[in-house]
Order: structure tokens, then C-alpha cells, then sequence
């Protein structure tokens, strides 16, 4: 396996051109070489415009590109020339050890577990991401892949939650918690409490029992495990709440002269704040439990956004994490 | 039936003192009787301290109190002479229009299904609020009932959304979202792709589709709709999350001394900020669905948030919501 990190150029609002800067930034401050996959006039045009050493960025051709609203499923069965699904073969063959794409969500998640593969004992991948939360940052799975999953996946999804964290946070042991209804164990769906059961069974984890919604801002837990559809209402959730709260408090600002003076007073507090809630400062969502490195980037990534993706690739690539996930299944 | 609003004095973290708090500036500034339900003597303590028109408020004796952590339905059959079981008896008796309660929310939700009982025709009864958003409030149901319900149970919440949001708010014909993890009409888990159909198909319902949690801040639809699961996830995370964004905001204000100044400068802002977030100021939960007003208060209502519920059940009898709900169905 080549420890190169193979990049989509053409998935995402801004592909190819931002998708491009952000790997020619990456190649020029980072030592990995990278592979661009996509349309290769267009991918030569873009990095034209840019300085970086050249044996770090190679071309993957492809002709097809997969567009937002198809079927995921059919998509990837059809446009076998489509950035996505030659990048995700690649991959599968070896040509690199992770692939990141700001493209179709669906199309990325199914031709991932169809192309890549399954780490053996596996059930089902988790999307994870990173939450902001006090004092940092919790992962949360899964945001996307399984929305009606069964209690088994989500057992599997703390196991693997605890591995990333732990190798890409720092944090020995991290405390895991299900996100639930109710601070006890007898509270919430069938699914919730399965879950439980299954994963206070399991000694590997540092199980911290059920969380409501209400204290995963204040950090209770390092990794917090549900089904996608939570997930995902999570996470946009938090993306919408505190643009339309920092928004809101802008407006106030701004209501007459002695509160505009304040917001000038106060503009460095916000910007610290606006970063801590910035998904482009957090890098983009592995898909974990798969023979390979699988990074969905936000959907309107820019070139920062994917720089974050590729410098936590190669924190991945170093930690083994794929390696590390299949000793503990 | 009698137009007298029943109050759990026994239920809730400041219960009896702020609860009778409460019913005392209702029964000064409002015109309606209200009946205080718990311990005689206690609630004529407490009564003492305050002035009001002495036939607003009556007293019906119950004994016993439902604690929180009890399982709810054990507790409704066991406490029968709880103010809890007391009071929604006499609910049911037509002893009054509404009964109020800031006690466990489990016991109040089986006790209500059990003792008062549903309007001909409807499945199941939900929970419902109003979340903060920009502009004012969307209301959202199921938050608190149903976890695992099924796709017709969804499809009456949104009608009885409906008619709750159109009585109480003024918005003619509001617009129903449904709470889901994509904009498209596939999007989501089998019970939201079989809810939409289900909606879409009636034609009462103004249906604005599929609700990503990304725009609920952004009052995209006054009627937002989901399981009690999902409801209850984002009631919380609202709450957790808009606290710890405004602490935040205050740690870094006071990070400096110009930040203090601008700080100072933006504190009626904040104010005006906190108060939109503030569950003392949105009043209860109504469980819609029910021959009778069960309006579940925030478990730590204060005599402000009591008040506010009291407010908000002579709107609905005045609205005659039960009615309007009845001839929908």
C-alpha cells in the first residue's frame, strides 16, 4: 500500500478549484504526496496557478462526475469513470491509503462500503465527526450512515469511536456516551435500550451511561454514540443554532451607538468564538470500520477546509488506525 | 365543565413554594379560578403570604407526591391519591378545563392517556412547544411522548400542530415541516418516508416538506414535526447549547479590560438575547390530543414560569382548542 492521499477534485460547491488550492497548499506545507482524481485538463489548469514541490501531487484521471441529487446507489453503478468510484478503487487497490471527497454524502457512503470493503467482523461503518464542544471537541457517531440501525452497530460504533479518539485526540480511555432521552438506563427507544445493555457489556469501553442532548455542549463525554438520523440532526442543528444565535447577537450589536462601540470592543472575543464553531477548522467526517480511510469533507469545503481533511488523514495514516480497529473487533 | 384551571402544587424542583408563587400573581392579574391540588395545610402556608381575590383560588386536597425518578405508570396506579392523580381525575370529572404540572413528565403523560383519555379518532396524544427561533417561535411536536411511533401518529401531530400553532400564534394556515435529515421526499429513515406521503396526502395540512435541522433556527416552518426521540434531542440541545454559547461569550468578554468595557456597552443586548431563549417566558408543553388541557410545565418552573402556563391555558379554553381539534379529525 503507497502511503499516498488520494483527493477528489470534482465533489463539492467549489470543486475542482478549491479542492485543488487546498492540495497544493497541503503539498507544500506537508511531507505526503497526494493524488488528484478528476478530469485531468481541468486539475492541470488549476494547479497552474500554484507553487509546491511537484513530485507531491500526481493525477488520477476520470472522466465522470457524480452530481449531488442522483441516486448514490445508481450513481456509482453507472458512472464507473466518475471521480468518486475511481478514487474509491484506488484506494481498494491499494494506490493510497486514504480518499477524501466533498462530494454527494450517499454517493461517497455507499461506494465506500461497496468498493472498499468491510473490516472483517464489521457490521456496518459510522460516519464520525467532530462536535465543538467546552474545552474541545467530542466525536460524534454515527452522523450519516446508518439511520435505522440496529443496537449491534451502535455497541460496534463506541468501540471504533474509542480507538479514533483516543489516537486522534490524545485522550486515554475516553468516556463514551449514548445520546438518549434520559440520564437512566431505562429511558428512551428499543434501540436505546439494547445499546446500552450491549455496550455496559462491553469492558473495553468507558461507558458514561446515557446523555441528553441538553449536556453535550458541556463535554460529558469524549465520543458520543447514535443513530445517523440524530446524529446528523445534531450536527446541523448545531451548525444552524449558533450561526442564527452569533447572527442574532450581531443584530443586537449593531441596534444603536453606545452597542456598536461594544462590538468593536468585542470583535476578538467572536472571532475566537466563530472558530471554535468553524466545520473548516475541524477537517472532514471518517468513515470508520473500513479496509481504508474513507473522509467525507463539508459540501461547501474551501481550500482550508481541505487542508484540515488532509493533515488528518495523516494523522490517521500514522496511528494505523484501521489496523488498531481490527485488533479490537 | 367548569372554566377553572387545575395546578399540580406538588410537582417541580421549587414545588409547593413557587408553584403557589405563581397561581397567586395569575389569580391577581388575571380573571380566572384556579384550584391548587396537594397538601392542604402546606398550600395554605405558603397562600398565606400572598394578596389575591380570595375566590380565585381554591384548594383540593391530595395527599400524596410522584417523585421523578418512580416509573410512571407503577406510580399513577399505586398513588391514587397523588396530586397528580388527583388533579387530572378531576380534569376528567370537569372539575376544570386544564391541569397544570412541573412534575415527573413520565407520570404526567401516562396519567393523562390513562385517566383523562384521548378525543375519539386520535392514535396518540403528543407533547408539544415552542422552540425560540428567529422571529419569533415554531411550534414543535411530538418532544416528549411518543419515542417509537408510527408514520399516521406523525402524520395527526401535524394536524393537531396545526390547529394549536393557528389558535394560539394568529399565523393563518401555518406552514408543517417535518423534522428530517435531507430536503428531498426519499430522504430519512422508513417512519419519515412513509410520514411525508402520509402528510402530503392531506390536504388541511400546509405542508412546507422535509425540515433539515439546519434551518429550524431559521423559522422556515411554523409547525415542525417528529418523534418524540428527535423532538426531545433538539428541546434539549437548544436549551445546553444556547447556554453554553452564551457562557462562552461571557468568559471571553471579560478576558480583558477594553473586552469588559464592550461587555458592559452590549448588556442590554444580551438581556434582550437570553430572554427569546428562556423556557420561563414560552410557558408549557400542552399534550394535544386529549377530551381535556394537560399542559406539562419545565420540571424547574418558577412562580414566572407558572404564571406564563397559567396565561397560556386561558388562551386555549378561551380557543376552545379541544373543539377545533375534534372537528379536524
Amino acid at each position: 500500500v503507497e502511503d499516498k492521499i488520494l483527493i477528489d477534485a470534482f465533489g463539492g460547491d467549489n470543486s475542482p478549484a478549491e479542492i485543488v488550492k487546498g492540495a497544493a497548499f497541503a503539498a507544500q506545507n506537508f511531507d505526503i504526496t497526494l493524488v488528484l482524481v478528476g478530469k485531468k485538463d481541468a486539475i492541470c489548469t488549476e494547479l497552474e496557478k500554484y507553487q509546491f514541490p511537484e513530485n507531491r501531487i500526481e493525477i488520477l484521471n476520470a472522466t465522470e462526475i457524480i452530481d449531488v441529487d442522483e441516486v448514490p446507489t445508481v450513481a456509482i453503478k453507472r458512472k464507473k469513470d466518475s471521480s468518486v468510484v475511481v478514487g474509491l478503487n484506488a484506494l481498494k487497490e491499494g494506490k493510497g491509503r486514504a480518499f477524501i471527497s466533498a462530494g454527494s454524502t450517499g454517493a461517497v457512503l455507499a461506494g465506500a462500503t461497496l468498493l472498499v470493503g468491510r473490516i472483517p467482523g464489521v457490521l456496518r461503518p459510522a460516519l464520525a465527526t467532530f462536535l465543538p464542544v467546552e474545552n474541545g471537541f467530542s466525536l460524534i457517531l454515527d452522523v450519516g450512515a446508518n439511520v435505522d440501525p440496529k443496537p449491534e452497530y451502535l455497541a460496534q460504533f463506541a468501540l471504533m469511536g474509542s480507538v479514533y479518539s483516543d489516537n486522534m485526540t490524545g485522550v486515554v480511555n475516553p468516556r463514551v456516551g449514548l445520546i438518549n432521552i434520559g440520564a437512566e438506563k431505562e429511558k428512551g427507544t428499543s434501540l436505546t435500550k439494547e445499546a446500552y445493555k450491549l455496550i455496559e457489556e462491553t469492558p473495553e469501553i468507558n461507558f458514561a451511561g446515557n446523555i441528553e442532548a441538553r449536556d453535550i455542549p458541556f463535554g460529558k463525554a469524549e465520543v458520543l454514540v447514535c443513530d445517523a438520523f440524530t446524529g446528523n440532526v445534531i450536527l446541523k442543528y448545531t451548525e444552524g443554532l449558533s450561526q442564527a444565535l452569533l447572527e442574532r447577537i450581531k443584530k443586537e450589536m449593531t441596534a444603536g451607538v453606545s452597542r456598536k462601540i461594544g462590538a468593536a470592543l468585542l470583535a476578538p472575543a467572536f472571532a475566537s468564538l466563530k472558530k471554535g464553531f468553524d466545520y473548516k477548522e475541524i477537517g472532514g467526517a471518517p468513515l470508520l470500520g473500513l479496509e481504508g480511510l474513507v473522509v467525507k469533507a463539508h459540501g461547501s469545503s474551501d481550500s482550508k477546509a481541505v487542508a484540515s481533511a488532509i493533515k488528518q488523514c495523516i494523522a490517521f495514516i500514522e496511528k494505523d488506525i484501521v489496523y488498531k480497529i481490527k485488533k479490537k473487533l
